[in-house]
This record gives structure tokens, C-alpha cells and sequence, in this order.
């Protein structure tokens, strides 16, 4: 994915607002009982294009229904909202009403279109959200607060059970311009997401801007591949969310042109990457209760449905990942997992390693001694490797464990 | 399924030698470190008709083979071994000719031909058995341990993280002679069972005896109908694992011959699901960890397949779980893992019931007060009940919640 040619660097403290253009805020309106920041504002100073991707979920939050719609029009975009606390979801006509009203107040504000308004949100289900008490002056008074450093603010804001910001960007040269990509996100449970390639999940939010030129067309198949090597290769738990939204705006303050299909369409989609792929990892590795960070690699499947099935059952499979908690070697259940996933193969040619070590062979334990096993399992981050010896299709995908943590966490949420 | 004619009876401490003409043991044959027993064996004294399902898992465990093998040629059946402690499983063909081996000396001591005798096992994948010090040994102890009384020693020896043993016989009267049918199972963690109908799965291991005489063929029927509604309905956690099985033994010891498709045949059949139905639910409420026992009825679904597919996302849901662990009402979870279930239906003609409280009434909060729902999820045992508004087909899963003891279970197993 690296361009040979163009050099990329990693913005220091970079977020949203590292592009030209951009200002945000992150404020306290008065959804989170902690008292917490919890409303937040990204806005472009000029029009942008914009793309996203949204949750397949049967019961899609209203705010998720309005994005939707409104990049499915094809009009500019000029702000986004985010709220935490409250998802907006479940909630009938009446949410979708606030949501739109929500969309209203925020662009009456910046003197914008109200077609040029997004909405997000995450948090519980269920739940109306109080309008006039809370979100209406939360809007107004992010509105005054955007500022043109306000990245980190705005990615605090959006965190509910994240324990730290996830925010990056991402900077290249073309023709003597730079052209750069931020992006801030939160999510810690919910999160098994698989967008656009077969159904998205997850209560994970991404927020990407660039200030390079995209036309909307070229922008959400910048997505679609960024995504597809990304946020589709996490886990955190199997649930998928009614939220999940994606969200890339592109509002050409830095001059450049960027066009699908060119040298320079390639450096975007690699920086589009890079940022999609830190902020994917960061949100596994603060997955609720997550100790590790496992890469589960599948390698010489039949099929990439075959490699895929067999990744996502191994690195879903909750014996493995609390057997992982536990710096438990156990391939028993790696080897279970991927012969109950629906990959075919044959188990004799099946071979497993964990990092450097090899653990299987033919299907059968390769004799590395146990404490071997136990030192690479110890580790922070590992990598699962397993070869089905089938064909030449490949998987990544990467997973946490599943610890105590997760449980009070989840079993808690709710007080 | 109940036959209005008959009545059913629980046998007190019930178990695989309720029925005629068997005999069983538990004993300590040294496979397991606590030095609690771990082998199991099951006898009739005379031949039996026998039916099996297996684990589709891609690696069957070689006893799991073994069975498959002689079912399939469909000669009689005289016992059956079980052991804990080593699952036989990745372990190539040395791991089958130990099976072999280990059923070949059971054969010799019973004085019955090898093919009379299967084979089942439990325990850590991808060991070799330790076949001369332990298991032949154990063979030769068991077989002079047999005893008419031995179910209940039996039930003990198949243990492993189960917490209690799980047995239990039901018979009635046909034409003046009584039909005994009994059975016992172990599993407690890698539960998530789809024999048959899709894929069988989970260490679960169930045996189940009859003094009935009933032909191969007609066992198999009753056995398939018979799991559909008793193992195919519970989760546990969500992995299949290498060595399920369930083993039906007809002895005809009663004198009583019974036919599919007739009232005795019905009457069989409502038995051995009472017995199966409360093995299945004792192996739940025994789940790794469990602390409740929840039911997930979806009904109102367009096709059964939206049902299945509806309550097996609810009853796996890592999240739902947690909930019902920390008594959290959590309705959004539930309604999120339906919408991302794949069945197909309106979000606004949605209803959801914790047992007599209406939860979710056109997709939306029904208004019971929040304390009134906590008051249902706090109970050891409730049901979730979740009408899809489409159409006519149901199901129903047994599930447990997610503890703090599940991952402390699965994350110490090794030690």
C-alpha cells in the first residue's frame, strides 16, 4: 500500500483539525451523568465532499438515517455533530425529528444550508434525547467554541466507554503542496464492524478530513478500500451496533487535486490508510478490558471467503481470546475454532505458529515446549499465524482478549 | 410432544442404568491432575441398536471417528467408554489407533467383538493418551467395576469444569411392561450444539440408554428429532468443539418393541425428549460461569430460518450476556443483536418481553419503569421474548449470562 515515490509523516498531536481549513470543538452539554465532555463539533470553513459508510444494522439510529440521506444527495457538507451518552436510537419518528432539528440549530449557527449539517451519536439505547435542555444549547455553545486546534477537545468528546482519545493524521507532498489527512474515533464495545464489503457494526465512530480536493465519487472509493484493510479487520466483541458511522470529509483547502486512478490518488489512498489503519488498531488495543493486541493471520486458504471465516471465527472465539487473558497457549482451541469456521481444509495440512514459534505441524503439535509457547503468549501483542495449506489466499485480522475488565465493564454500563 | 394417554415418570436419581440390562462405573484412572475420576463406562448385557451424532468440527477427535465409523456399519453395540482429562484430538493416527486400541481392550475384557464397543473422550486437545500406564489399566479396572447401580458413579466420571454431575431416566407403561430410558451428560464450557440439523458442535458429551428394542434406523429418528429441540436449542459460549457427541443405546431388555410412526413410537419419542430437554437444560444452568438461566423465544418471524437466526444472535450476544450477569434491563442489546441477526422484518413492528413485562412495543420503550424490569433480570431464571411482527415461525434458545467466572474458568483451564 506504501507509494514508492511520496514520503508520509505522521502529524505530531495531529487529529481532525491537522488539515487546512478545519475547526472543532469538544464541550460539556450535559448527556453524560460524569459531567464529562460529551457533544462535539467538526466544521470545514467551505464546502466539502463527503463520503460514509453506516451501520446494516435492522434498528439504524435515526442520526444514521439522516447521514445517509443526506450524503446519498450528494450535497455539500459543512459541519458535523457528535454526541455521546445518548444513541439516539430506537426511538421512532421523534428521534429522527431530533436529529433533524439537532442538524437545524447546528447550521442556523454557522449561517450553512441545513442539508450541509451531519449527525452522529453513540451511547444508550433507547432513550429520547432531552432537545431543549441539553442538545439545542450544547449546539449553540459548540458552535461559539470551534477553534482551529479544537481536534484533540472534539476526540475526547466523542469517547464513552474508550479510556483514552484515538486521534492521528497523516501528511504528504504533491507538486510542492502538502496535502493532509486527520482523523479522530471512539469505540470500545460493540465493536465487530464490517462495513460496505458485508455489513457494517460496531458502535465505532470515524471522523476523517482532508484538505485535499476528492470529488465525492472518488472519495467513497477511497473509503470503501481504506475501510475494507481497517476497521473490517477488528474485533472487539461480535456485536454490531445500531450507530456505526464512518464519515470522510474532503474540502480542498490545501489546492491540491486529487483524482482516483493517478500516482497521487495512490499516496492519498496509502495516507488514507495509514490513518484508518492507526486509528482501527488503537481502538482494538483500547477494546473495553483489552490486555492484548492479537494479529490473527490466516494464510494459504482456498478462498478469501475461506481465509476471512476462518480469521474472524479464531480471532471471535471467546475460549481463545480468555485463554489469551490467561497467557494460555491453548491451540487446541485455535485449531477448534478455525475447523468449526467453514473454511475447508484439511486438518494433516494444517500448520500454526505464535510469533516465531511454530505450535502446530500437520495438524499436530509441533513440540516446541509449553514455556515457549507460554513467553510469546505473555506478550502484549502477538501474532496467531495459520497456514491451511489449501491455496494462496490470506486474512489479518486484529482482536483483543477477553478479560474481567470486559465483563464489569459491560455488566456496569448501565449505572 | 406430551402423548395425552401416557404417563411419564422421573425415576429418583435416575441415570444410564434406569434402563434394563445396563451397567455402568466411574473410576480414577489417572488422566486427570485432581485425582477425582475420569473414567467412564457403560455396558448392556446384551447387543443394542445404536444411533450417534458427531461434531462436524473439521477436527474430529479420533474417537469421534471411531464412533462415526461404527455406527455407520451398523453392527451391534455393547458399551461404550468415556474418558476425561484428554480429548484425544489433533493427535493424528496414533491418537485413532489408541482409540482403537483402547476399545479393543475394553472388547477383551467384556468378552464381546471389538466393533461392540465405542469410544468417546473429553479434556485437553492435542495430547497423546498415555495408553499403557493409564488407559489400559483403566479399561481392565472399569470393566471389573461394572455395576448394576453405576450410573450415578458414571455421570461423576465424565466430568470436567462441569460443577455437578447431570443425570436422569423417564419411563412410562406400554401394554402393562415398563420402558426405562435414561441418560447423562457433561458439558459445560465450548457448548454451542447445531447437531444435525446444521453442524454439531461443543464438548458436549451425552449418552442416553433404553430398555426398549428399537431398530437402527428408527433410532436415529427419534435421536434426530430428539436433539432439535433439546441440544440444538442451547449456548453456552459460542464454540463447537472437537469431540461432541450423543449416543443412543436400545437394548430391548423391556421386551417392549417400539416403531416410529405409531403411538408407542410417539410415546418413546415424548420420553427421550423429557430426558434430553432436562439433560440440556441442566448442562446450561451448569454453563461455565452461569449464574442464570435465560430464554430467548423469538416468535412472529417470516421463515423459521429468520427465527433460529434471530434468537441465536440473542442468546450469543456477548453483550446481552454481560447485561443479564449484571441485572441490567439493557433492551437496546437486545434489539441490536436482532437487527443484526440477518432475519429479515420492521424495526416498528418490533415487541420485546422480560417474562409478564412488556419491554419494546412498536420498536420503541414500552414505558415499563426501569426498576420493574430490573426486578425480572435479577431472577435466576426468565425469558426474553422477542415477536418480529412478520409472520407466523418461532424458536427458542436456552442460555446462560457471561461472569466474571467464565473468563476465570477459561483463562485458568490450563493449570
Amino acid at each position: 500500500m506504501e507509494n514508492s515515490s511520496t514520503e508520509f509523516d505522521f502529524v505530531d498531536n495531529g487529529g481532525v483539525t491537522s488539515p487546512l481549513g478545519f475547526r472543532a470543538c469538544g464541550i460539556t452539554a450535559g448527556l453524560k451523568r460524569s459531567g464529562k465532555p460529551d457533544f462535539a463539533l467538526v466544521a470545514s470553513d467551505s464546502d466539502c465532499s463527503a463520503a460514509g459508510t453506516f451501520t446494516s444494522n435492522l434498528f439504524p439510529a435515526a442520526p444514521v438515517r439522516l447521514c445517509r440521506e443526506r450524503i446519498a444527495a450528494g450535497l455539500p457538507v459543512r459541519a458535523v455533530v457528535a454526541h455521546s451518552g445518548v444513541a439516539n436510537a430506537c426511538t421512532g419518528e421523534q428521534g429522527y425529528r431530533d436529529a433533524c432539528l439537532t442538524a437545524k440549530e447546528a447550521a442556523k449557527c454557522l449561517e450553512v444550508p441545513e442539508t450541509a449539517v451531519l449527525v452522529t451519536s453513540t451511547g444508550r439505547i433507547g432513550v429520547q434525547l432531552p432537545m431543549e435542555k441539553v442538545i439545542l444549547p450544547g449546539v449553540r455553545k459548540a458552535v461559539a467554541a470551534l477553534a482551529r486546534d479544537g481536534g484533540s477537545a472534539a476526540s475526547e468528546a466523542i469517547m464513552t466507554t474508550d479510556t483514552r482519545p484515538k486521534q492521528v493524521a497523516v501528511r504528504f507532498r504533491v507538486n510542492g503542496k502538502t496535502v493532509t489527512i486527520g482523523g479522530m474515533t471512539k469505540g470500545a464495545g460493540m465493536i465487530s464492524p464490517r462495513m460496505l464489503v458485508c455489513r457494517p457494526h460496531a458502535t465505532m465512530l470515524c471522523y476523517l478530513t482532508t484538505d485535499a480536493a476528492v470529488s465525492k465519487e472518488d472519495l467513497a472509493a477511497f473509503l470503501t478500500d481504506g475501510v475494507d484493510v481497517s476497521f473490517n479487520r477488528i474485533s472487539v466483541d461480535n456485536d454490531m451496533s445500531t450507530n456505526d458511522t464512518c464519515l470522510l470529509l474532503a474540502n480542498g483547502a490545501s489546492g491540491v487535486a486529487i483524482h482516483a486512478g493517478t500516482p497521487e490518488g495512490e499516496a492519498f489512498l496509502a495516507a488514507l490508510t495509514m490513518v484508518m489503519q492507526h486509528l482501527a488498531k488503537a481502538m482494538v488495543l483500547d477494546g473495553e478490558g483489552a490486555s492484548k493486541f492479537i494479529t490473527v493471520e490466516v494464510r494459504g486458504a482456498a478462498t478469501t471467503d475461506d481465509a476471512e471465516k476462518c480469521a474472524r471465527a479464531i480471532a471471535d472465539s471467546m475460549l481463545c481470546k480468555t485463554a489469551w487473558f490467561g497467557n494460555d497457549p491453548n491451540w487446541g482451541r485455535v485449531l477448534a475454532a478455525a475447523g468449526y469456521s467453514g473454511a475447508t481444509f484439511s486438518p494433516e495440512n494444517v500448520s500454526l505458529d505464535y510469533d516465531e514459534m511454530p505450535v502446530v505441524r500437520g495438524g499436530m503439535d509441533a513440540g516446541t515446549p509449553e514455556p515457549k509457547l507460554c513467553e510469546v503468549v505473555k506478550r502484549r501483542s502477538f501474532r496467531v499465524l495459520i497456514d491451511l495449506g489449501e491455496g494462496v489466499r490470506s486474512a489479518i485480522r486484529w482482536t483483543s482478549d477477553l478479560t474481567h475488565d470486559y465483563v464489569t465493564i459491560n455488566a456496569d454500563y448501565h449505572t
